[in-house]
């Protein structure tokens, strides 16, 4: 109710601030006999982590987790299964100089107004460390989902006004092989060459993340508020800096016609497909078999290098430059988050769907 | 859980076939002492309604509704208010030919797979028709609101590939005024022909409606998960032949820089507010006070008067051609659904919002 | 959320007052392809109808229902099942003369302090009336459990002092055989005797419900806080009187010794069962395949035909004097109920263990 | 939904095993600003502690407790409180010798079927060590029902057949002043001498908890499914070895007669109350003002130091004997978790209760 819980049956409570004693995740729902891939965890914080690269920020933060409860032997019991990552690089200090300032686009003004307190330690509650929660979190239904033959791939697909469009060269196993997690190499090297000019410049930019879902059966989704791109949405519009999401052809399709976007259904070895994949996977809030396939948009990170204005809990007009450490772009980061997001999701209404029928 | 409900303590519930008896919406946490505007029902039925205008279907759905329960001399009693829209303009049999057969891009293959079972009587459950109850729900919605001082305006700002853009003839006083529900009357004019043009060739278009929330005080909205724009981009998507959803500056916003995008705070007359609104209203996914502003993609409606290819449930490629009467393009009759969708996550999170503190 | 809504997967929601237009039930998440059996829903109606006998009140509830949704060729779709039950004895005016008194031990006071305002005729949302609701949706409940082969059978234990205790001659067939429900013949005609003579007095007089699960497999009900027997409990605490319930051997077992209480497993012909069953068929919250057994108490009925003083909404002191027509005991008319509660409790928990496991 | 969580608006999570790394609490929807008090906590542990007294299990659970998250300079954020508590004293080898084994009325058989898979040390997550993150939990419930005027008092009304009864020395002063938590001085001495017996002999024995809950206002509590002494008796009965809850006059009242049984209104100084109090202090669900009074029945503990018969994993016969330590009588430690329960139930309907009205 408090919006710190996602998901019906398969579902997940974050808890923890960027700058207290860490961040924590409880799964709940997560079925008994799942194999906990300890490496997947392990493998998507460090893709999430900052200071992976010079295009992220050099911020340090160690991800070590600690699983609290809920397995036995490497296998899920069915009980809940909670994830400690503590804190470690904490500085709380470096945010004292902006204890009482709003900074420009943070939740700043928000959580004040809201709650009349608030944790001005790097963000608290709202810093984008919470993310970190909801990769180990997603890592867990990513375990559950490999049983249930279910893959999520995001890459990134473009920063700023560069975009991977209908280049050529898109592989999807060469998604971890640049820094920027872009599968197309050429345009890989344009983004990060981007990123590097405005990092200079202490600006930000923006970008989209696209992402991949294969192996989800016919029939997962719930009418009709519950569809699944609707949650699907509501998971991505979730992350922090998060601005948009579409599903299939999204906001391009609205300029196609009927006759060219509707996906014609047809069977080959008793295999119904559609021709194309306009729908991006879902009908009618349910899956129809086909790849779910969407796109999300992130705004530059508010957090820049220059001054700005902005008020204080007074009223005063004052100057804000923040200093140290800060990531010119979100989205290289992000794909884990967006995998995880979306794993959580498909669990959750894998598991659903099963109370569909007699 | 299944879906047919939506919203924490202001809650919808909607029921009903496009082809059973009726269909209807049950508003569980109404608070008590609401002067519940039959007229505004009424009137946002009646925009909903099909065969309005000549660029909408001209199937007849008289609208009438009856308030079953939950109101005493006008004004809500805190019990739950249900309201039931009985279905007049039936013909079901003008769907037996199309009684085993998956329409492309319906729901038809997916409610099918699903629940073994499905009601084929015009989409059954799928059908827009549905939407009916949500606008009737979104009046109750409303009404409090009103009460709240909030006010929701929702535009067609795009048909296929025309866009209100930056025109400069802009005036939302002038949405009612002209049958595509565009607040620049030269837009509109180019738009309406647009789609008279598609209908004429049986075919279809999308479009994007633009929505703008005022009066929602800052604080409003729950992190993490339950971001404000989280729930309003989740409410959106679930309408039908929705694919996408953007916050603010949106999927544009990702070719900014974060020196342009962040909306610096300022004061005047002890009121804060933001120079500009890239936000749209929202940070930390809680109100700021600003106008909450977003922007909704329909896809081209799926009936379309053409043959297409598909196939039935014995796996035969078969050949559908849908008689009679479809909507060459929803965007226009889907405003007032923008718009209760709207009213009913802002009445939901306002109340949810007075247990923030002591 | 605002508490007219019971069940997780299998949900009820009802809605209407006594003496409005009528009263509904909204059943949400029954699976697809369940066969409706439309004689146990206006036969368990018949079993709760006021009027049906010398000890029961003499208003007349006509108790047709109509099945608004969600229903194919007497088949569930999946979609949500709405059953109207129109009011038709109305009577409202009965009510005038305490539009503004609270009667003793009604939930007029509580009702006015909570929402400020209150439907008056009959006690509207308060009223038993709303149980008629609750039996609908638990006969479909019941059609999905047949299926599943759990039977659902509740009865009379005790009216006042009279109790069947360890009576030789309990039959559960005979249940239904005489006009108090009571399973043993010779304490059933004490009872009707007992309550003809309150009747008499203008007085009322409490009792008790006994109900035996049968069928339901051993692993269902959730740790920890949704135990099988704490949200059985719930169901029955929040049915119209009722004031207790207790599993198993319930507050009579605190007298026990550990030693005699415990449950000893053993196994016949590869079944494994328990030789005693004081726990209720329910261990560590989960079923444990044997019979689940509870008590549910239910108080005298506030409303006697007997002077009373109390307070109106003016805080001056009146006396009451209900005219006309009330319940002398509840617990006959109450047996369908509790069996309706259960079955809704059962239902949503087979259906949730259905997740449990990879 | 996987029921390790409770409350709407304020709800706790519980996560842990009784013989993993530790337990914990994970409380959503606290508001912001209360005033946490750790020295409560600390106090409520010690009182559920093992260990405590001559009447209580030897075994020693050190229950030091962590704050993780949700707290700044003593007052609570807004965001989610994570409270631990490590295990130390595990003796995880204890249970080997019955790692296949189903122990009489354990959870183990329950576990197992519904799994597939149990945590065999110490009955894992079913274990009654899982309610001290509730009483933690409940603490901090109370530091902020504390602020709203409401105080909880729970008591031991009865162990075996010696009950309290209507002893004339009853003084809710007195309650922690014995080791049994019963509030009359000389039956506390009955009641320890009969625990003594019991324990010599290697048997449990069951007994009752009495609460009375003050300073709650009329109007709490919502109709019809979630009446308030329906979520307080789910809470109850979700406590370890609770076989029954009764509020107000419960089981007994149902020998009452109506005109006896009916709390008339009466008004004093302004001050609306009731003469007598059978309702328990609350009417249609909803607090009426009056003192909120229930009963919980507990079993006689199922673990005692006797052989008893049972089976294994393997379908055989065998004997267990429980070595080591247990709880003659589980009451006295009880009593501060019914408090927790209680506190949890009411401060989410006094959050709730807030939406109510325009």
């Amino acid at each position: 109710m408090s919006g710190n819980r996602i998901g019906r049956i398969f579902s997940v409570s974050t808890f923890g601030e960027s700058h207290g004693k860490g961040i924590g995740a409880l799964i709940d729902g997560c079925p008994a006999g799942v194999k906990i891939q300890l490496d997947l965890i392990h493998n998507d914080l460090q893709r999430r982590k900052p200071g992976q690269s010079r295009v992220t920020t050099q911020r340090n933060e160690d991800d070590g987790f600690e699983i609290l409860s809920g397995t036995l032997n490497g296998l899920s019991t069915g009980a809940p299964i909670a994830i400690w990552i503590p804190n470690k690089d904490q500085r709380s200090k470096d945010y004292d100089s902006i204890k009482h300032t709003f900074r420009p686009s943070h939740a700043d003004y928000t959580y004040y107004k809201k709650y009349g307190i608030r944790d001005h330690r790097g963000g608290g509650r709202s810093s984008a460390r919470e993310t970190a929660a909801r990769v180990a979190a997603g890592a867990i239904a990513k375990s559950f989902l490999n049983e249930m033959g279910v893959t999520i791939t995001a890459y990134v697909s473009s920063v700023g006004e560069i975009s991977i469009g209908t280049s050529s060269d898109i592989d999807l196993q060469k998604i971890e092989e640049n820094i920027v997690r872009c599968p197309s190499p050429s345009v890989a090297n344009r983004m990060i060459k981007l990123i590097e000019e405005v990092k200079a410049e202490g600006d930000s930019v923006g970008g989209i993340i696209s992402c991949v879902i294969s192996g989800v059966p016919a029939g997962v989704g719930e009418p009709v508020f519950d569809r699944l791109h609707a949650n699907l949405g509501k998971a991505m519009l979730s992350i922090n800096a998060s601005k948009g999401f579409e599903i299939g052809s999204g906001f391009t399709g609205t300029q196609s016609r009927g006759s060219i976007h509707n996906d014609l259904f047809t069977i080959e070895n008793d295999q119904i497909f559609t021709k194309t994949n306009h729908s991006g996977g879902i009908q009618g809030g349910i899956s129809n078999g086909m790849p779910i396939t969407f796109n999300v948009a992130f705004k530059p990170v508010s957090t820049i290098m220059k001054d700005q204005e902005t008020i204080n809990e007074a009223g005063d007009q004052v100057t804000v430059n923040p200093k140290g450490r800060h990531d010119p772009c979100v989205v290289p980061r992000a794909v884990p988050i967006v995998e995880a997001m979306a794993a959580l999701v498909i669990a959750d209404n894998i598991l659903l769907a099963r109370t569909n029928t007699v």
